[in-house]
């Protein structure tokens, strides 16, 4: 204890010898240390004050992320532009798009392949229905009220309306810890079908819209090659990825290095996505898909593996950064698109095709005493999914104007923000209703 | 159990109705998603397979991981390029960079203040010969060998031999856990002073060199002031930082938020490194500051936290990017540098410059019964900090010629690789002498 006292003054010296160039340890790097590390700050924070707010508000905490990372990003509106940044730094980004990748890991991970397999048949008619009559909606409202934009506008906007944001459905499920219930499988189960169906509708459109522009015809040839590209990707993941996840296992078992299990885990869940988005489909499905097939008898025979949970582990780091998605993909809005009062009238009645279309799916379930309600109202958000989409027909272009107009796309923007905004209170509120408890409690009992 | 064995069949249906755009998600992203991936799959492959060969061969698992970073990096001079893009990708970086800060945060939480301040007079003895002393030699021998570049070259030779890594020094204790002898206290606690002060050198002479450059002075008042916030941050970090935790510890216990612990954690760990960038300090000082003052107690008292650990909260993070930062420096090699006579010779003098520049510190250790030698050793390694000083160099222009050309440049990077590459097996042979049992075990006990 002698040094303790003594070591002010050492340490006022030391720091009057401090001379430091500022940035000197930025030189040479390809990103901003700075404006991450500060960056990441604020998000943390706005995750964690909306997330409080919101759950004293008896509202699941993704909400308040979403709002918070709204206003967080609206604040340039308000002439603070100091937050701007979070919208474009590429070290968000890339926390961001991780997070969702383990978030959905993570959802696969409590999903049980028998269980969902129980259910796939609702999954997959519900899938059918949430991509065909949302389309048709969309397609019918756009004819109504943008007949002059054309019929690839028209059917652009019905593309848009098929997207599911399988992401925040399964993370309001989980906020609300109802993620093992059968409607949570088949809403999950849809939702992922819903991602592929999907994208072949927006492959199709946009193949036919560049055709077009190109004066000639889509090739047959090409689409086979992807769906065999697709075929044999979805086996392997889902016959031969229980396989690989305990050879994987049997290999770590042999490492003597730490986090063995952590490795393994996160090195699946990568190549499965990798695998995923190298065929086309979102790289979050091959991520649910790696989730899916792996299991704790995969490694509990090892001892050394005994006292790891995979899930436990990828808690802390999907804990960091699926915050971050949530909040960035809050502050991707731009609030001052509700400003004209045409885009405001498109924008409603395309939210109500929406919703309507997706409470189709609700029909298609097959299992009798579910709430039905809950399977339509989790099909409901678009979130990230609708934006991509959206941002796709911005691009194409089409006789030099582009295909989705900037009017046309601040009402799909919007329509993609009141379907994200509504889904996690109605959800929540259609889930708590007392005719679900009985249901919910069957299925639990089932898997413990 | 009865949809079960239909499911293959419905499986088939669904996999032919497949058709997807490749790369549509890619669309509108600052990042390559696809890089990422499998660059993280790559770089964890190569740290276990690395780790797990080094473990076996009685060596710690971080110099696997920069010896297979190496070849992973090197295979394009075997005409395999496709591991390229690992050196570059801004995903894998911003994980890396992440990767230290918390490898020095989680330091600097196993770290003790007080046992730290015990040996503070030793560390800041040490700190000041490692600085001194490895830049004379540098400077000496650059005189001998390039005395035709010049003053300036000489002395930033002299600079860079100055550097000490901490972040590989800390790594290879934890490796061998002895992350708690007095011996690594006075180490790190020197490391960390002497990135203070290797930078105060580099600051100095890159100013010199910029003033000469421009033909007029170094302006006193923007060290003073630099000095002065160098001053503020740490008075802050190292005084009000406990309070700071404290406060943040019991604002969080009231969030009713997920998480809690390690948001507060990681904001602590990214502020004090942010604020520590922000006056030209490593941001890894900052980090392992915020490690060193936030403490269990500071929210055990709060019943819903007290199940949680803060260093096991932030152990699998640490553990899925601290090897992607190993990785990603053994991959930044060159080993096509080793190639011209010249070069080596000047790298090998460099090299003996630098590992007995850091023994004289072995002088400066004031407690008795201490292993010395081990912390002359700690202190060889160069590091990312050595690189860093070498790429300035070569950046710094003076009459048309850059102050470092590459010749020397590539003799600093040698240096660097064999110092940083000789001090995990030479420090844990150190380490491992019988005189050094004794003291481990009285250390351990009294933290005990």
């Amino acid at each position: 204890m002698y040094f303790f006292k003594k070591y002010p003054k050492l340490l006022l010296i030391m720091l009057l010898l401090l001379v430091v160039v500022p940035q000197a340890y930025a030189n040479g790097a390809n990103i901003n240390m700075q404006d991450l590390l500060i960056g990441v700050v604020i998000v943390i924070f706005a995750a964690k004050l909306g997330g409080d707010l919101f759950v004293r508000l008896k509202q699941p905490a993704v909400l308040g992320e979403l709002v918070f990372g709204m206003i967080v990003g609206n604040l340039s509106l308000f002439g603070f532009s100091c937050f701007e940044f979070i919208k474009t730094d590429p070290g968000i980004e890339v926390l961001a798009e991780i997070g969702v990748i383990l978030l959905l890991f993570q959802v696969g991970l409590e999903s049980n392949i028998k269980q969902m397999m129980k259910v796939g048949l609702s999954a997959f008619l519900v899938a059918c229905i949430g991509v065909i009559t949302p389309f048709l909606l969309g397609f019918l409202v756009a004819h109504i009220f943008i007949k002059d934009e054309g019929l690839y506008a028209h059917l652009f906007i019905g593309a848009t309306l098929c997207a599911t944001s399988v992401g925040l459905t399964a993370r309001v499920l989980m906020d609300l810890g109802k993620i093992a219930t059968k409607e949570a499988q088949i809403i999950l189960g849809a939702a992922v079908i819903d991602d592929v169906l999907g994208l072949i509708v927006l492959a199709t459109i946009t193949g036919l819209i560049e055709s077009v522009a190109k004066g000639t015809t889509m090739s047959v040839m090409s689409i086979v090659m992807i769906v065999v590209k697709a075929f044999i990707f979805l086996i392997l993941a889902i016959v031969l990825g229980r396989l690989l996840s305990k050879y994987m296992f049997k290999a770590g078992s042999k490492l003597r290095a730490d986090n063995v299990v952590l490795s393994v885990g996160i090195t699946l869940c990568f190549v499965f996505a990798f695998i995923s988005g190298l065929i086309g489909l979102a790289p979050i499905v091959g991520a649910f898909a790696a989730g899916l097939v792996m299991d704790d008898i995969h490694y509990r025979d090892y001892e050394k593996f005994r006292e790891k949970k995979i899930d436990e582990i990828i808690a802390p780091i999907a804990g960091l950064m699926v915050p971050i998605f949530f909040v960035r993909m809050g502050a991707s809005v731009d609030l001052s698109t509700f400003a004209k009062p045409s885009v405001l009238l498109l924008a409603l009645c395309l939210t109500i095709a929406a919703i309507l279309g997706k409470q189709a799916c609700a029909l298609a379930v097959c299992e009798k005493g579910l709430n039905k309600l809950s399977v339509g109202v989790g099909m409901i958000p678009r979130g990230e999914v609708g934006l991509i989409f959206a941002a796709t027909g911005a691009r194409l272009v089409l006789d030099g104007q582009p295909v989705v107009n900037s009017n046309t796309y601040s009402a799909i923007i919007i329509m993609v923000i009141i379907t994200t905004m509504i889904t996690p209170p109605v959800l929540k509120a259609v889930l708590s209703r007392k005719e679900t408890h009985k249901n919910d409690k069957i299925v639990h009992d089932e898997k413990v």
